[in-house]
């Protein structure tokens, strides 16, 4: 049997992943909560004590409790990876491989991937959909190490993260995104099916393994009336850095 | 007396610092650290083991270390205020109050800054610049409480969070921030000195206080070939999110 003060628990952590209580918002009181629920006031803390203990809502005593995040705030995987993205919300991904060819890294291929200068790198130019409207053109370079196993995917592949998963069991683990906005060139425009000189929405990005080797650096541009970033930050932990462009 | 292992820690700290080991690559492994400095492999162990308690280098054993993070990444209080991040960067900030008003609060103003619709509430339009040059326009909401303090400071004040919190003791803590691009319309290509439809780098955001009571909620707009943004995540910690627009 549960306990009561986890079917509490559990009713909050629902509340707030369904936006009842949102994100900077407040808890109703203990009091409020206890009345709610029909049940003592030491049962409605021993629910809020472990969602502080998860970092759904803030410590502080006494006042009315703030929520700080929700559990839908997305796993590192679900942001690197757009076809797990689109799942989680309930999209359709399609993913279609413009261009794809070895060339020798650049310096700044080198720079970004540790590698040596020319090694071949295999450089890939994919159109993202969503729903079959086109929203992002991703630029990617993938290492010398890993570039066979991109090479042999299908052109039409909806999840490469997947699929390198299956295949290598590749992970993932870091990935460092520097977001600005650049006017849509010609090209892209035209697979984009937007005006050229439109404002986009670019990340580049970096994606190392565990072990912080890294697999990829990518230019991704998105059509910003289909996509946006958020970013949640806090004096405690603050993953968000304004930076001078170069 | 510093121990020796302390002065490496410090080392490898500053070297980090500027950046001589950067995010994503490697230390030397502990016998070439050993060498270098002339100590025991012991001794490059114990630095090792402080910089790895403080987050800035992985955890995993053998190989050479990742570095994870630089101490140089901003706190909060620098990613909101932009002379103190201007300041930090050894640039001059500027400040310049184009108009400033009140007007009742609308139902996003309201929603926002959870206050009741029509409340007045603040709203200031700055032109903010780097060395003289104009980057950024903020168009900023503050809510009632605070609206007061915020009013009766000098229009070319270059840090208003240090003079809120020299004068009120308000301390910003927690801020959502959501990141897009937009063609600049001809007012702002005016302020900002840049041409009609240029791409700007917007992003929207809500500081709270401590207690999660917001406390402004700003629409600011970037020169992208002035400022970035970047944001550091992993599969252990992750504040960015990818959204579909509304």
């Amino acid at each position: 049997m549960t306990a009561r003060h986890e079917e509490i628990a559990d009713e909050l952590r629902r509340a707030i992943d369904r936006e009842q209580y949102t994100v900077g918002g407040r808890l109703p009181s203990e009091s409020e909560l206890a009345a709610h629920y029909g049940v003592s006031r030491g049962t409605v803390r021993q629910a809020v004590a472990a969602l502080t203990a998860e970092g759904l809502i803030g410590s502080r005593q006494g006042a009315r409790r703030v929520v700080l995040a929700s559990r839908r705030s997305q796993s590192f995987e679900e942001l690197r990876s757009f076809a797990q993205w689109a799942r989680a919300m309930g999209r359709e991904a399609t993913g279609h491989v413009v261009e794809q060819s070895y060339r020798p890294a650049t310096h700044e291929d080198a720079a970004r991937l540790q590698l040596p200068l020319r090694t071949p790198v295999l450089h890939v130019l994919r159109l993202r959909g969503l729903d079959g409207d086109p929203v992002l053109l991703e630029r990617t370079v993938y290492a010398d190490w890993i570039s066979p196993a991109v090479e042999s995917i299908d052109p039409d592949c909806p999840s490469v993260t997947q699929r390198l998963y299956d295949e290598t069991g590749l992970v993932f683990a870091y990935g460092e995104h520097i977001i600005d906005a650049v006017a849509c060139g010609a090209r892209d425009a035209g697979l984009l099916r937007v005006r050229r000189t439109s404002p986009l929405l670019r990340v580049r990005r970096v994606t190392t393994t565990r072990e912080g080797r890294p697999v990829e650096w990518s230019d991704d541009r998105y059509r910003p009336d289909a996509v946006t970033f958020s970013v949640h930050n806090s004096i405690g932990n603050n993953a968000l850095s304004r930076k001078t462009a170069d």
